[in-house]
């Protein structure tokens, strides 16, 4: 008897919607907010200690009894599979069921464990994202994404599990390092260049503003960034073309990220990855003096570094770009701008081919 | 300021067709056919120390050089976090990325693990079941389920992953410890109960050839379940109402399962679970003698057993039932049968109430 066949046929899973909400000094009353709004599901924080110390955590529980765990210590070192297996584990122990609604409060590491978290528990619960650094207001808590590190790259392990809501308190920025703070806008500049001028503009104009914390000004840069990040995702969910545009000055971001073995925050790499996108655009002809000065004057100002660091050989630097995830024939496509707002489009195509030497050549302009 | 709010849209994700191969004897050929199927892809094997002792592993793999994890211990006390995160450590050693194609040989707690390792591995790659047992190649294989045990419950953290591919080799049933066998064709007689009066007679007529594990009646059994199976999950992927039918005998089969702490197995707290449905449809006029009869001969030729555990109180096992995951306002609902191949179906509902009374009342069948 030969082999016989049958076909199942797996059902699209239909398209939802979720807000976000931005606005300022909102923490306090919205765990009650979204008991009312999710009535019949048991709320459970995931925080970390810098949230506790902050004291942004007392300000979203106060007397609330509600089920948490606060992520110690804080930050990359604790993005691991054992972390997000305690998170679940003490899930368990609460007894929490299918009913349950994550709620991550934190930066992206943060953001990306409790989405995890939530997307593995008895197969998936619902997570409500409350971002409080830049770069997950901007960035890490629209779009699905969730993952933690393993022991030899980032975010290798995770999966795609959108928000059921994104909850953006400016406030809550208002104590974050400044280190952080400041490299988490290097997302804003990247959104303005690849999407909208009148953006890039508003950064020029309020930058001081911004770098002085202004809450209004905040509330509008989390109104650009939401609205940009949004659309794209929505286009183009899975990141077969246009989602790439994302990935702009990400290329050679990451490369120097993973080069200098997270020295740098994400922030800052991708800032070196802009400068360097710069070059390449400009040795392509499709960047001209002003537009270079624009930039570079932008991101000067919020004091991230634009250079590749000194210690890394231009041939290693060459073989980690070779393995990027999204190389092609063993070697990454990039995305480029045409000008400010508006990347390049070729045959409908928003990642290009750059030819190896003149990436070799802005790596090192004087051999 | 007031919180200002937009509203992203999610896009739905397409609907996909998978293939279910039913044969004998491929095993060994079956690497070189995925490689030829999945040119692009890298295959990564997961499997257990069972396997490896029956030889099947090797015939999968041959010569390959193919990268490999050998769950061992083999069984549920190897379902874990722990051990899912070692699988895809091993693989991110190997240097693997999302051009990955996992392939699951084994029984249950391979599949729903290899699925989990897949379904979270640089956000998901795809996955192909080889099924090796009677319960894995009725029921597992098919659907998408993938989990890990927690410290607490069965199947308490994972994902839907649905695979790319599922393949039936009934000779692979021939090396299965007898227990086993038996008990994982409890999860067959569900399906001709829930769905095909003309299989519940095939079964009666072929069920000394099938234990005699005679391999056309063997490939003859996968056709109706997996045809079943998929008609349901291909009508109902989310579990809504009607994949709720594959839960008949479930009900009272888990608590059964939970309360004996995993002394029987799967398919043998199923077959009480039947028995006992058997008798609340009686109780409620749903069953006449012919079909009981039927039903408990067909059960009593598996050698299962049908009555629960005495050492189990009234009170502590409806208790149980209450925990259960799907229950309506604290008390579950049962799926219940007109007749053999027919469902009980009111007002377009698969699962109904039954008053606590007639639950007790079987329980107790002599207070």
């Amino acid at each position: 008897m030969t082999p016989s066949e049958l076909n199942i046929q797996v059902p699209f899973v239909p398209a939802t919607r979720y807000p976000i909400v931005i606005g300022r000094d909102f923490v306090s009353g919205l765990l009650a907010r979204l008991r009312e709004q999710f009535p019949k599901r048991r709320p459970f924080v995931i925080s970390d200690a810098n949230l506790q110390k902050s004291g942004w955590l007392d300000k979203l529980i106060g007397a609330d009894t509600v089920g948490r765990f606060v992520i110690d210590p804080a930050g990359e070192d604790s993005k691991t599979w054992a972390t997000v297996g305690a998170i679940v584990e003490a899930m368990e122990h609460l007894s929490l069921g299918r009913d349950t609604l994550v709620i991550g409060l934190g930066g992206g590491t943060v953001g990306d464990m409790a989405g995890f978290a939530a997307s593995i528990f008895k197969r998936g619960v619902p997570v409500v994202h409350v971002p409080t650094t830049t770069v997950a207001q901007a960035d890490s808590a629209i779009g699905g994404k969730t993952s933690v590190d393993s022991s030899q790259s980032k975010n290798a392990f995770g999966t795609f599990h959108h928000p059921a809501g994104v909850y953006i308190d400016v406030a809550t920025l208002g104590t974050l390092d400044d280190r952080q703070f400041r490299a988490g806008l290097v997302e804003s500049v990247k959104h303005a260049l690849i999407a909208d001028a009148g953006y890039f503009a508003f950064l020029e104009t309020n930058l001081d503003a911004i770098l002085a914390r202004d809450l209004d000004r905040l509330e509008q840069l989390a109104g650009f960034n939401c609205r940009i990040k949004g659309a794209v995702v929505e286009q183009d969910p899975t990141e077969t073309n246009q989602r790439r545009l994302l990935n702009y000055g990400h290329t050679i971001g990451h490369a120097v990220e993973s080069a200098a073995a997270y020295r740098l925050l994400h922030g800052e790499a991708v800032a070196i990855g802009i400068a360097a996108a710069l070059q390449i655009e400009k040795q392509m002809g499709l960047a001209d003096a002003d537009r270079i000065e624009r930039v570079c004057a932008l991101l000067c100002r919020l004091s991230v570094p634009l250079v590749i660091p000194t210690d890394l050989s231009t041939d290693s630097f060459m073989d980690l770009l070779t393995r990027d995830k999204k190389t092609v024939g063993g070697w990454p496509r990039f995305v480029l701008l045409e000008k400010i707002g508006k990347p390049l489009v070729r045959s409908g195509q928003y990642a290009h081919e750059v030819a190896p030497e003149i990436v070799r050549s802005i790596l090192n302009p004087h051999a």
